[in-house]
């Protein structure tokens, strides 16, 4: 393995001279790791957008069988790299073997699953004849067709270094779309990074595409990203990440004289509502598989479920729950970072008035979080806004309702959220339609009898939603329908 | 006929007391009107947003046939106010008998399409099977749907004050895909705005939708379009009208928490290239069609042809400009800002080193403008930024170019266009296929061998384009596709 520590441009590992350096985070072990990175200087965040835009000329004017032949090739290329690319995702994000595997095999899935759709779906094309004798006017021919919007710009996430980062599903829709991509790698895996992007430089060649239609830009610095969404060129972002991060990147797009799409999909609470019926026939099976949902990557996964709303007085479930979290073990979380911040808001809540303790595990290590299972009422949760705000990691919040009215009212009070989910029998489900209804008007997806975690790389797919989950509830960042955010109509007449 | 000057929210005119009047200009006799009208009051928009998003959870819920009615009551009832509605706009705007009624029927088909796509074009919606024996993991059954996303706000514009004002493309659009609506109307058509919202409601309560369904708020101070479009509820923005007045919208809506899309169709200089062929053989025939397209409404169209491109050495065309253009009728503005803003930059650009006229009409009043073609280099153009800003009113700007290379050069220096036409003869035309595929890229509806005034409506029309032509490329506000803005995606999942 040879990793050079650099940002890749136009086929070339570049680096400015006396630039600083930054390490990745080896989570199991609590310490930096020993190989340098360089911190991509503005001149390279320039000279990225400037062959992104030169590459995108010749890109754009690709056939659907010529994308689709690089994708396949970028899916070979990353299977090249072997159990290598594991072993280096597994020190920089401290994720089980057998996880990383199976989000590689999706994230290939995924690049062929675009290819697959551009090979065998013809191109959104519509045509309406011209009516030359219409009266008052002739009605001429037009066409409707979609062309790629430019350059696009992708933030890595931490959480899922390969599904969601620089070969993810951003890279892969902007692509299949005719877009060029430049890509900023997350600071927590940058040998990841590195060998994605030697993977897609590979592809690249191997099917004459110009080399300006991928860089990787190196950086820890968020001025690097935001000197990347300001480049003239970029026309569109796509981003999974914090709703801070987000905020402060929409503030340097605002700053632009032309204002692109931020499609930033962010976090939620994704409330998990139970109903009295199927909580008395089957709460013991739900608190397991809550639970279960809960600690999937340590709960760092945007789909989390982080609220469960429950009836008035389910002790058994809550016991289960005490005993299943119990037997829980304890893993790292993904930076110092966002363990620091899950210890400051898991503080911060459990020292709020009307908060109980339901479960929790016992940390293996000190440096490894605790997962916690904390209890409050309608009331409490309505009035204190830090409650109904996403914790990153393995933490949920309980609320017991006393009746429908409360649970809809509750409902109604809840923010944006990509995912919930009501677990209810078939008769209860169906009898609660107003339920149903104002939920859907919350969420990006609505799940029944199933937990939010997985999120299934499809046609029907909508991973996205309402603000402040997402910064564009019109978009999904999963699916084939991600691929419409680097797209736009024209209308070709007579 | 009854104006109130008032407000119209919750179905009740509504004023609140000590407050300011406007009056409408009557731009033939050069003077305003004497019917008040009075400013909505900040207290008088959060009711209307208020009652918009009350309505907004009763007609999301209503059926595609429901909708349909509304739309088609509106349409009739639009019909119903019969001449006098063109007699108020006629004295509102300054804009000839003929050209309202087209545009009257414009609007009435408009809605009539709109009802007509909901009742016959299915919702759509995707579906696939859940298979629960996928290996490693199953696949959860999904369906995409689409959903409405909350109240809209509306502005009216002035150049069209049928199809693109109260009851104009947006609200059709907006109404249709389920959303509660709040139109501004534009204060230089008071009581037309008047007069279609006294058809609104009336088509409400004909049809039992909710009475907040629809509000119009009269206002000419501009704090009154900033406070409406910072108000939480409102979920999107529709706006046609300048790129000034839209810059400033959008600084306001930045300012929000949440960042809705704000749909603004704003002006281009709709370039028209000659190729030489045509022009060797059609001149005559180029240069009337061409004077006749830049007159329409007196140049007062966001399509109007701003910018030729013609082959050195037109001069038999050029000639032909003039002669048409002296025989041209001049007519008033809409409003005195608009004059005065043609006389400026008119003037500004007649005294820049460079121009030279090739063709002017004569003013029948001292308060009309005067119709203008000048004449400049490539090389000036491009250096001017001024010259690339649409002149709003019946201005044109020729350029010569030297060869199909400088005019290559010269399309892509281009900023976003609404159109562009290319004339030529088939053969020229695809032999210079470089030039077509940039130009593509440089607008959102690229016509050949037509002019772009006159957008037609149906279901392949893109009216939108590139910024700054328009706020969100993604978009058109015209066509079926226009009720896309103000719906976004769901996913069911098992």
């Amino acid at each position: 393995m040879n990793i050079t520590g650099k940002s890749l441009i136009n086929g070339v590992w570049q680096v400015d001279e006396d630039v600083q350096s930054f390490q990745a985070f080896i989570p199991a072990q609590n310490k930096y790791a020993d190989t340098l990175f360089y911190e991509a200087s503005e001149q390279l965040v320039k000279a990225s957008a400037f062959v992104a835009k030169q590459a995108f000329k010749k890109y754009r004017t690709t056939s659907e069988q010529q994308r689709a032949a690089l994708l396949n090739a970028i899916a070979d290329q990353i299977l090249a790299l072997g159990d290598m690319l594991i072993d280096v995702t597994m020190q920089e994000t401290g994720l089980p073997e057998q996880r990383l595997q199976g989000e590689r095999m999706r994230t290939v899935n995924q690049l062929r699953f675009f290819a697959n759709d551009l090979i065998n779906t013809p191109p959104q094309v519509k045509v309406e004849a011209a009516q030359p004798d219409r009266q008052p006017l002739p009605k001429p021919a037009t066409k409707l067709a979609q062309i790629p919007v430019g350059p696009v710009a992708v933030f890595g996430a931490s959480n899922f270094p390969y599904a969601f980062s620089v070969l993810g599903g951003d890279t892969a829709s902007a692509l299949a779309a005719g877009c060029s991509v430049i890509v900023k790698g997350h600071p927590a895996h940058p040998a990841t990074s590195e060998l994605m992007a030697q993977a897609m430089l590979k592809a690249i060649k191997s099917t004459g595409m110009p080399l300006g239609v991928f860089s990787l830009i190196q950086a820890s610095h968020p001025q690097t990203s935001h000197a990347l969404v300001q480049q003239s060129e970029v026309k569109a972002v796509g981003f999974t990440g914090s709703f801070n991060v987000a905020q402060a990147l929409q503030q340097s797009i605002f700053k632009r004289a032309e204002a692109i799409p931020l499609y930033g999909e962010l976090g939620s609470v994704n409330p998990q509502v139970i109903l009295p019926r199927l909580m008395e026939n089957d709460g013991q099976t739900l608190a397991t598989n809550f639970v279960n949902s809960l600690m999937m990557g340590q709960g760092q996964f945007c789909t989390s479920p982080g609220v469960w709303l429950i009836p008035k007085g389910s002790d058994q479930f809550l016991a289960k729950v005490e005993q299943v979290l119990a037997e829980q073990a304890s893993a790292p979380l993904l930076t110092p970072g966002i363990l620091a911040s899950y210890q400051k808001a898991t503080q911060t809540i459990s020292e709020l008035n009307g908060i109980s303790l339901v479960a929790k595990n016992a940390p293996l290590e000190p440096f490894h979080p605790q997962a916690q299972v904390l209890a409050t009422t309608a009331k409490h949760f309505v009035e204190e806004p830090i409650l109904q705000e996403e914790v990153f990691g393995p933490f949920a919040l309980v609320i017991e309702y006393h009746d429908i009215d409360e649970l809809v009212w509750l409902v109604e009070q809840f923010s944006g959220q990509l995912t919930a989910s009501i677990h209810g029998v078939v008769s209860e489900i169906d009898a609660n339609h107003e339920l149903t209804e104002q939920l859907s008007y919350k969420v990006g997806r609505l799940i029944f009898n199933q937990m939010p975690t997985g999120v299934e790389v499809c046609e029907t797919m909508n991973h996205g939603g309402p603000f402040p989950s997402s910064t564009d509830v019109r978009s999904t960042s999963v699916g084939i329908q991600a691929k419409q955010r680097f797209l736009r109509p024209i209308c070709y007449q007579s």
